[in-house]
């Protein structure tokens, strides 16, 4: 799918390895997937104090050289925003300065009791400098830090106990760095030793890219305190429980991530293959959308013997920021990012293979881009089920409104798109392919894991 | 002088006039010469909410182009930082957001109590943003605001009786800009009429430019809350005693602003016929050390009857930021910034003005210089008493050890530096060119006029 | 393969349509891939002048917006260079400026008796503006324009007769586009009609994306001129005979592209299925190596049944431009732009598809990180013959020295990069795959199309 | 007078150096002031070649860092140009690359017959690059190259005969740089030793910053050879005449330069005191505009007794790029740039000095801001003669139409600006300030010192 679908940022932490600040930057490129708005690395500098450097951009725009200096331990942050959300303002990490130690967080995912909890902080005084709802773990830790103190253990227990949602947390001090996930589970935070020292990051591929090995996810609830007397794993919450977002295994994390055992690659391919199973088809060549629907469309091909082509093309560099023709030109804004191939095409029977479909205009454009470039047949195969509710957990689909699947049903959508035919992976098919039944659903089947507050309202 | 003592900001406000935010552009374009480092301005939306746009850099750099939108209100900050302080983070305005009503602050001036004021916060669970004492206006209100509430002239006075030091202060809410001076008047502001609105500066040259024309001083001490209902004026502090900083007049303002009711230009002019009078002089030519010992040489020249020439030509090409040349040239660092017009130097006997000696250095590459365009003679003349202690108000000499004159006589210094005869404005001449005895000239006296709190260890 | 192999440029052009300099701004961003070191467009002002602007970077940096104005024809360029190549003069169009009519040239080649045009030229007074051997075209124009005239068929005829070696040309002037190939066919060029006008490229994906349906390619030899007249073709020398560089197909064209009849991708993947039935594998999986690779590999793993798997995840972040870490980090600088697949390599055997080795230190990281991995055997095939010879046609393989399989026997390359075991297409195979025999195979045999002057020296 | 007048372009050569090139970067900065749109650096690599780099931009913006590298002779520009005027390829110096020996040029003038060699080389085959007239040079000399040859005394001579206007040019080769000055001696060009090496540039100051001392002016119809062997100097013309250009006595030139034995400021300060000779005044105050109306302030107040305020105050940071406020301010053009000290001038009458009139409505606008600072006289004087005629030679005064001295007297001009008396110096003054009397005055006495060629018709 080409990107209609967007999930709030990636974390990455270093804690006890010489050159640590330039090592977030790496990882950060490794996670740019996940968010290209803005990035940041708060690091120690080696004499106590936090450095934050962050701006708008991409990793290799705001650290277009290594980062030279800086002590042992950082954390880095990569946004994923709306536009014109509030500047590098709201770029993470955000920095803490206090005088009895500072600290900076970094944050994935998305709270649903913010507003709540922003309210309660304003009236005791608290002063936001951003519109991020990931202010509100500083502000909270703050709090409880009045009459002093330092980040502890306790505090964050106390503190995380206070927020529901979504949360890929890294805090660091001085001398500490805590690696914090929600008690749902909702998005992944893998952790591996590097040296003498520990990386954490929002996948596993940027683990591997930094050197890292022996990798094991952070569990859900758990808070794990790196430092100089190395790692020590606690649990804010005995109500813990996997809900792993299933976007996730379907459109976020690169094939090459290992997300609680399972590897995101693997996942897509197996679910290729159920998906043909569940819905068989006649025709002359699988293609996949590239990049997130070519491991299903691997799958498909393998399954139903069908030769795989590829058969779309996507331009590297047709970047989001592509300006559009001034002219009337033929040319809709699919065909910029992807070109069929009509020598493969012309004549031809397809099944097309993406990940998902969020309003349909998307999928629109490439079934009329593919019958322009001759294909005689055209048979949708999406290896998820039909999205039909918001995410409050940090998937940007805001409004059940823009959700095709929400007001129509699966023939009607393919009648809309254009395609001869289309189906869809079952939810059972898609806990198939993951091998569990642990993962929140809740943009297929509206069943939240969590109390949503106030969003009720406009669910 | 050329750049070798800075002051800490300027501040611009408006309210109530439509394009407030590109006002403010222009207004700190003419305040610029107080601050290079960096820039922003804070501005209502029209709908409630405040928005925030800063970064390093000159304004014409932050703010290439017209400030579009906005409404009727508006502050800004020109920033003069020292190397590596702080990036992006220390810039104002800094911006407070709430829940029941967000507010934004610019400052100029340096706080005697900052350490003493961090501390007691931090106690409290006070976390700041950035390394800059101008937080802590912010934190304080916050502080205030505990319970609700919102800014209030009542909370600002208890919040700046609560802080010692030099500031000019405006403080923007959604619906009103306060202007707010410290009771010792250490730094100026002023303020104006303009169509139905109001527009105050950290000096009447940056009002002048906006189109203001009825100016006066926001007085030691008073808080002008600025509102839809016009102007209200209050004091903080029946303690209020002015001592307005001397090297305002004698360094950092432009010519063309009046500082409660003398012309800057007026002043230094006065104080080279002072100057003369002390310390005349024989000489062919007087030449004056662009850009701020002009003024003086034209009242030295005045009152001696000796020619003025511009015989040191400064090169407006030659940025902060010019690059020294690879080779070992016969080049000094003075050279690059000042050129001398030997056909007019030559075999002639020299007064040169200038306006302040702080390490020496620079006064020695000068007087080097012209010996080596020809001077027959060099007569330094300088138009304001010998630096020897460090200001805790604002201006950057961090250190007596930097001051050449805290460690040596006239006469050494003038050894030092290599001209044929030096002298120095007195205190009482000072006075008089000011038309007043009531500046701060804590740097040449070390009579500071407020409590200087842990400072003196340093001292 | 990762960026060893380089070509230099394509070009692309627009005669007779609305907003023709915007629309190969386009078409540039589809042959991005050909060179990345900069760009530019030469356009008619509408007016009777041509317009240039070019620069050093990408399209989206040297073009950031639409380009705006200009008549219906415009001609483009994307260069290819090696570091420090002269800069700015260097990237194309050239524009030539004569009062009697200014014309302006794009090439994608490289000439083979440069050296011998450029000296005759000097003698007779021509001034270069570049070190680039495209400039060559305009200056033997501008000496057969002595005495007055227009570009003409047959002033080019002659021009073109004079030059040996790989150009696909195009020259615009006021009134018409002409679009040349050499007699050898080397470099591919691709002509179609769009609405009432023409557009020329590099390769047809670029027509494709600009919304051109009937595609031919120019043939070598062939002269088309464009004008308000139609297309008028001609051939300047009855010695054409087809070579195109094989490489095209093997590596640079994009996958989508039809070059002479024949689709890359599909080229690729047959090569794929000769190379399986010239060099069987027992293996567990099949991997490609991104993004060259994965074609072929989809031909392997068809023609074989072992199962395809996407063990290898290219980092479409990792510029170039990319800084190295700066610590002493385990990371090759393989590892920064491919990730391998732990979970599906681990214990694995694996047949490992490249399109090609140049100097071997590439496969020599790749196997080195695939091992490190997990991998229990990796089987090296290239679907390539051994490259052996340097080329003269544009491919930046400068000498012999760097080609390892120059020096090594098969068995002692697979050796030097650590396979278990590694075979290359055959050249037979390679003709096979494309259909064809009038491949130029050049760096594989060393017979070489042309003469070669003075390079035989240095072979 | 704030810029409406306009000279094309400075120079600066270095030959037997070290680090020739960044001493050129030096240079320019200080030639700024004669061209701000592009500048640019030819230097020998120390191999044999020449190597170009050139911008549009300040010195500061294209060399952000000092050039390093290079052999020991260069030669440098900077451009001032008319809006999008051919964008970075009108940006000297020129490269002329040639077989046999490439060369380089830098050109300050304008050429009065550069149609008609431009027609005669376009006949012959020539192509330029540039829409530039400083081109014809390089074109010229590449004719006389034909048949090989290298650059040389006889050969310059030959080209230079042909080319009628004003230049002063350099030519670098590998080993020697030329510098030659029109017949006429329009523009400037002075040379002087340093070390074993030579330093040549458009302005004595810029030769003064690099550290030169014993200087003199390159004479009209002069052609220095600088080689290793020394200076060799000869003459391309008998009919050698002295015609300097008035305006950069009065305008162009920095006050620290010397220009053929005469001081830019003492001249400036000598017209002032005649200006007061010829038409006195009765007033409180003297005040020059900045920068260039100063020196003859500083004049005009010794002569007069009358003293000398600094009432209007430059604002540095409001550079040519600066964006007008987007609302309708009473702001006008001239107060962002100058701001006038109203304590000063309230109720004062004022002698202004302006060093000349072009169009009038600078001065309109100026008198205007004046009047409404609380002026209760404003006496305009002008140090030099009425503006009638256009200028052929390099000053940017295209037409006739455009200089409201051609059609209005002296009078209606004065009532036209809104001063209460205006008068302007005498051609009789000028020379008289200047102490000779062969200036070229035609921009004020319609007599030009050379044939005009075809500009008659538009004259």
């Amino acid at each position: 799918m080409t990107s209609q679908l967007h999930e709030e940022c990636g974390v990455f932490g270093v804690f006890g390895v010489e050159g640590a600040a330039d090592l977030v930057r790496i990882g950060l490129t490794f996670l740019q997937h996940r968010g290209q708005e803005g990035c940041g690395i708060a690091y120690t500098d080696g004499k106590g104090e936090l450095v934050l450097r962050k701006d708008q951009g991409l990793v290799s725009r705001v650290f277009p050289e290594a980062v030279r200096g800086g002590g042992r331990s950082a954390i880095g942050h990569v946004r994923y925003g709306t536009t014109g959300g509030g500047g590098v303002d709201n770029v993470q990490p955000f920095l803490f300065c206090r005088r009895s130690g500072s600290f900076a967080t970094a944050h994935n995912g998305n709270l649903v009791n913010a507003d709540e909890l922003m309210q309660a902080l304003s009236t005791q005084g608290a002063l936001f400098h951003s519109s991020s709802d990931s202010e509100i773990f500083g502000a909270l830790l703050g709090s409880g830090l009045k009459g002093g103190g330092t980040i502890s253990v306790p505090l964050l227990s106390r503190v995380l106990n206070r927020i529901d949602g979504a949360f890929s947390l890294l805090v660091l001090t001085d001398n500490a760095l805590y690696a914090c996930r929600d008690k749902t589970g909702f998005r992944p935070l893998s952790i591996g030793q590097l040296g003498g020292g520990y990386v954490v990051g929002s996948e596993s591929c940027s683990l591997e890219a930094a050197g890292v090995h022996s990798i094991r996810d952070v569990r859900p609830g758990e808070i794990v305190r790196i430092s100089a007397d190395g790692t020590e794993s606690s649990f804010y919450s005995a109500a813990a429980q996997c809900a792993m977002c299933a976007m996730e295994y379907i459109y976020f994390a690169r094939p090459d991530s290992d997300i609680e055992g399972r590897n995101v690659h693997a996942f897509r391919k197996e679910s290729g293959k159920i998906l043909y199973r569940e819905n068989p088809c006649e025709a002359d060549l699988v293609v996949g959308v590239p990049d997130s629907g070519l491991s299903a469309a691997i799958g498909y091909s393998e399954a139903s013997g069908i030769p795989l082509e590829m058969a779309l093309v996507k331009n590297a560099y047709v970047a989001r920021t592509f300006i559009q023709p001034t002219q009337e030109m033929r040319l809709n804004g699919v065909r910029m990012k992807l070109s069929p191939v009509r020598s493969l095409i012309e004549g031809k029977r397809l099944v097309v293979i993406d990940d998902s479909i969020v309003r349909g205009t998307t999928s629109r454009q490439l079934v009329r881009m593919l019958r322009e470039a001759g294909a005689a047949q055209i048979h949708m195969r999406i290896s998820s089920p039909p999205l039909r509710n918001p995410c409050y957990y940090g998937v940007d689909i805001s409004s059940r409104k823009e959700l095709i699947s929400a007001s129509l049903t699966v023939e009607e959508v393919g009648r809309y798109i254009g395609a001869d035919t289309l189906s869809f992976l079952s939810e059972a098919g898609l806990m198939e392919a993951g091998g569990r039944s642990d993962l929140c659903m809740a943009c297929f089947s509206g069943r939240y894991p969590t109390d949503i507050y106030s969003h009720e309202d406009n669910n």
